[in-house]
């Protein structure tokens, strides 16, 4: 008999903390994509390639990053569920693995992306948040930010927002929101497009928050976007305080 | 000028995840205890030693402990409150500098605690809570635990739970509420009373855990109390779902 290939799609978390993030990178131990393929080759017995809806930096974490493998196996989504839930890291969780058509493909199928940046404004260590957030401990004017970040909205290029100074393809993206809220000690940055370019998010919450501090007026956005050079945009936001959210597709 | 003495009364929180427990042993590196006297003394210029409301075992947290210590630097209190920010590791937070009388002693003074165990109910590996909970992946009765735990309540001898086998002071402990409350997929359990034992709220823990995967029956616990014996009671949950919550003083 011969046998049937298949598409499997997986929603997963993770924490960033340890890994050298998504792309595996020679040392497959230490990304994302490495643990995973690892793994799943070991339970089909197949050489299996995993490909993520966008890389996600070193110590950034996840809360639904989509991920999808071709293989052979006639295993049951059930039990590629149970074997992955055993055998992963703790620090990695599978939240749903469901079957797709063959052409299905995690990163060019994605009509659109979330991202959720978080900051503690708290006077203490954050313990136990150390590792999920930015530590900003001097007063912030949320309104300003939010004023700010409505010149993001839309298509524009977003050249100076992008850390890839080698960057070859367009540099055009659609933001179609960002909500800023706080809630007891944390504000949350959330970005909602249809993609985003390296450290992108990253760069967008690093200049927002300088223009919160008093550091930037949030009119200059516009030029900043105009100058087309990453040189012109704020800080890079620490990527501890980032979490992939959502991707989704058609 | 003749300096005085003051006693200085800590609140702090802290990720015991990386620590040997509270108490200092030989290599005070590795415990709370440890980290914060070797600070305070580089603080102070003087040999400090800190007494904690109550040793906490390895890997178990606190969002309230409570310590003092005496010492004649005349530094403010706010000053202080910043130098033990600044140098503190990042898993120890303080939460507030009080000065107290001479005589304030954080456990001899201490008339009520709060401890708190988070148990993970989910299917999902706890990727962000890995290190703050006890992960229990079977259906659990909640209604026969909240019946099983109604036997602990007022004052009773707990020498079955109590993880110390030489143990020679008195055993009586008495415990003024236990609340079990699910939120999402945590369960909480809440225990308030004059004073715990070595290990005490997580031999209770295990055992109303067994109770509630009906290992046990609810109206067993009578005769677990009155057996005065460590091995007729529950499994010891583990350290990392534990909390200690508050202190109380007059």
């Amino acid at each position: 008999m011969e046998k049937k290939q298949r598409n499997i799609k997986i929603t997963l978390k993770y924490d960033g903390t340890k890994y050298h993030g998504w792309q595996k990178q020679g040392n497959t131990e230490k990304t994302i994509q490495g643990k995973l393929e690892q793994l799943l080759s070991r339970m089909t017995e197949e050489e299996i390639e995993v490909q993520g809806s966008g890389r996600t930096d070193a110590g950034v974490h996840a809360v639904g990053q989509v991920a999808n493998f071709h293989t052979y196996t006639n295993m049951s989504l059930d039990d590629m569920k149970q074997y992955m839930q055993t055998y992963l890291p703790k620090d990695i969780g599978i939240l749903q693995i469901e079957e797709e058509n063959l052409r299905f493909h995690s990163r060019l199928s994605a009509k659109k992306k979330q991202y959720e940046y978080q900051i503690y404004l708290g006077k203490e260590n954050p313990v136990f948040e150390r590792f999920y957030c930015w530590h900003i401990d001097e007063p912030i004017d949320i309104e300003e930010m939010k004023k700010a970040s409505r010149f993001f909205i839309g298509e524009h290029d977003f050249k100076s927002f992008c850390g890839n100074p080698k960057m070859k393809k367009s540099t055009i993206r659609t933001i179609e929101d960002i909500k800023i809220e706080k809630q007891d000690d944390f504000l949350y940055l959330q970005f909602t497009g249809n993609g985003f370019l390296m450290n992108m998010v990253r760069i967008l919450t690093g200049t927002l928050v300088e223009v919160g501090l008093g550091k930037r007026n949030y009119d200059e956005m516009e030029e900043i976007l105009n100058a087309r050079k990453r040189e012109v945009a704020g800080v890079l936001a620490p990527a501890q305080g980032l979490f992939l959210k959502k991707v989704w597709y058609e």
